[in-house]
């Protein structure tokens, strides 16, 4: 059928409300200008409230990715000491931006598929002396884990006076993040994920204590310098051209969700998470994740041995309209990963447990069609 | 009246196509999946015949300036001589950029409103040994000057083996620029200004000689590292999630350009250009930039001795609804400035003429209403 969409159930972008993309289409204006101002008051206050923070708020162009590169360039020095627990591809990816700063990382390793806590990091700050800053995954988009230790861990690194910067990049808007109050100092997320916003900008919260390192941290990229974020934004600007587009954008989707709440919108994602995982109970599947460190926002599932991951991700798209995503490297074809984020309500849910239930039937594994969905409805109406 | 929109002569963003608006309003889809790779592959061909370049080029999620930061921290290591003619605010950035990255800068002043050429670079280029890049802007956004000299001064830095970083992002796509016939190794641009698409893109092209000062490039910032870009482009991907609508809005606005011809195109700003030119001669105005120096896409003009910049522009706003710029930091009272960029046709050019002269006039300046108007419509129809 021409015209007919795919449900995009990806780990980010995700499914975006129409008034949001129309959003984008609004007239150009002068980004130093009277209106930009406007606009950029409004979506600042309105990134405060998803971040629960008084401090500061910014607004990059740039993909997750480039806000993280931000946080970590405007902290680490070289030869600061940094703790990085591992435990994924994005905690990966983080400890490599710093060893690039020149920081020297104290790796905590953890197992795949489970979260570091707190008594593992209280025992290395013990130990060590001079650390500078812990920086830390909150939702580990390649393998559906979220630290749920993370006020605890926020709490250690406050009473040491070390930095906590997290990555929360497939989290924020989709369950609990009160920044202030957890003690985190920079906070970064993307516009594609829970914040239900086409990709192409980063959102990152800046706390008080921060910057005085900021301003002690030297050669950092001058694109991400936060000093500059800080000037501009006492006129109401960006210090170079923002991606007009996608800030109209944001500010609708801000909107939005503060319309419906925050609380409202955690449970929302809550429910419809366990919902997914009471489905994959009852189709006899395993979510990847240790019980207690499944995420809310990102459904991952190991896929059951002699199951072809890529022809059940090809059959749920092509036959039934519906597009998730599989592993990350040498995760690739043992996982398959559901985004729970943004718009997600009863109605995605349902849906791609459908898909998911016949692609697996039209491969020969044996499911029980409708088991998933019974237990799903069950969750949303009992 | 309600709906009614401005006409944007800022020197970017500027007037934009509606189907390029609309092009970003296209479903999402996921940015590794095969339509993305189609949409790439086609984004890059039509790109490098902007560029003109059989050589690499990408698509960066930043600002222009991400795109600057991003040529520079690939090729200048700490300790590295780089030669930066400065004359206006953009090359002082890009002389700060080289100063961030620990670069040695040789700096050549020139006078604002003129631009380096080849002779003055030649001589530096005898007398200095080890010059590993010559960093320019090749029209100084802040002046209205272009660097007439580049292909001569191109042809200079082939010859020394030095490497050549050209700063095109109000130009590329408005005049003359063959990065290859004309020995431009690093060139970057930003999608919102000659290239008629919103923006929150900056392109890049990359030189084959490039990859081996790319190759030992030591601590790149990650967000910005060609060799990921490179690599990724295998898949036809980007290395980030890439920004999807503004990948919509330039493919759109890529054929748009490839149906109109580059020659073509070039010659409508070039006769544009003309046509401002001869109407500011007309209302007895100055053009900020000595003649042989003019820029076709960015029209600057001195404001005269008494006349209120800040009210020029207001007036021409919000009674003539066309928004044109001051002038930048040291220049801003004393500078205006039109873009003269993308879609710019015979209509732009006599709405904008006509509300600076009907400007002029409210703030009790003698012109001869009409004198410009009459001057510019020769240039299109004599």
């Amino acid at each position: 059928m021409k015209g007919k969409k795919h449900l995009i159930m990806l780990p980010g972008p995700t499914n975006i409300p129409d008034q949001v993309m129309r959003a984008m289409i609004k007239p150009i204006i002068n980004h130093r200008g009277p209106e930009f101002h406007a606009l950029y008051e409004r979506v600042t206050e309105n990134l405060k409230y998803v971040f629960q923070t008084r401090d500061d708020v910014f607004i990059l162009t740039s993909s997750s990715t480039g806000g993280i590169e931000c946080a970590i360039s405007n902290v680490v020095n070289s030869g600061d000491k940094v703790i990085v627990p591992v435990f994924g591809v994005f905690s990966e990816r983080l400890k490599d931006k710093v060893i690039r700063r020149g920081g020297e990382v104290i790796e905590l390793p953890v197992e795949f598929g489970k979260a570091p806590i707190v008594e593992d990091l209280k025992q290395i700050v013990d130990l060590e002396k001079n650390v500078k800053a812990i920086a830390l995954v909150y939702n580990e988009t390649s393998t559906g884990v979220t630290v749920r230790d993370l006020p605890k861990i926020g709490k250690v690194a406050r009473e040491k006076g070390i930095m906590l910067i997290v990555d929360a990049v497939s989290i924020l808007g989709g369950d609990y993040l009160p920044v202030d109050e957890w003690g985190v100092d920079l906070c970064v997320a993307g516009s594609q994920k829970c914040l239900a916003c086409p990709p192409g900008l980063a959102v990152i919260s800046v706390s008080k204590r921060a910057w005085e390192t900021i301003e002690d941290t030297t050669a950092k990229p001058y694109y991400f310098d936060l000093i500059n974020f800080r000037e501009s934004s006492k006129r109401r600007e960006n210090p170079t051209t923002p991606s007009l587009p996608l800030f109209y954008a944001l500010d609708e989707t801000l909107t939005l969700l503060h319309e419906e709440g925050l609380e409202n919108r955690f449970k929302r994602h809550e429910k419809c998470a366990r919902a997914f995982y009471s489905a994959i109970k009852a189709l006899r599947l395993m979510p990847f994740p240790k019980e207690k460190f499944r995420s809310n926002t990102i459904i991952a599932i190991d896929v059951p041995a002699g199951v072809d991951n890529t022809e059940v991700r090809k059959i749920m798209k092509e036959k039934y309209w519906v597009i998730v995503a599989g592993g990350h490297e040498k995760l690739k074809q043992s996982l398959l990963r559901i985004g729970c984020m943004g718009i997600i309500s009863e109605k995605e849910t349902l849906l791609t447990i459908s898909a998911l239930e016949n692609a697996l039937n039209d491969v020969n594994y044996p499911v029980e069609i409708g088991a998933g969905m019974a237990e799903a409805q069950q969750i949303f109406h009992l």
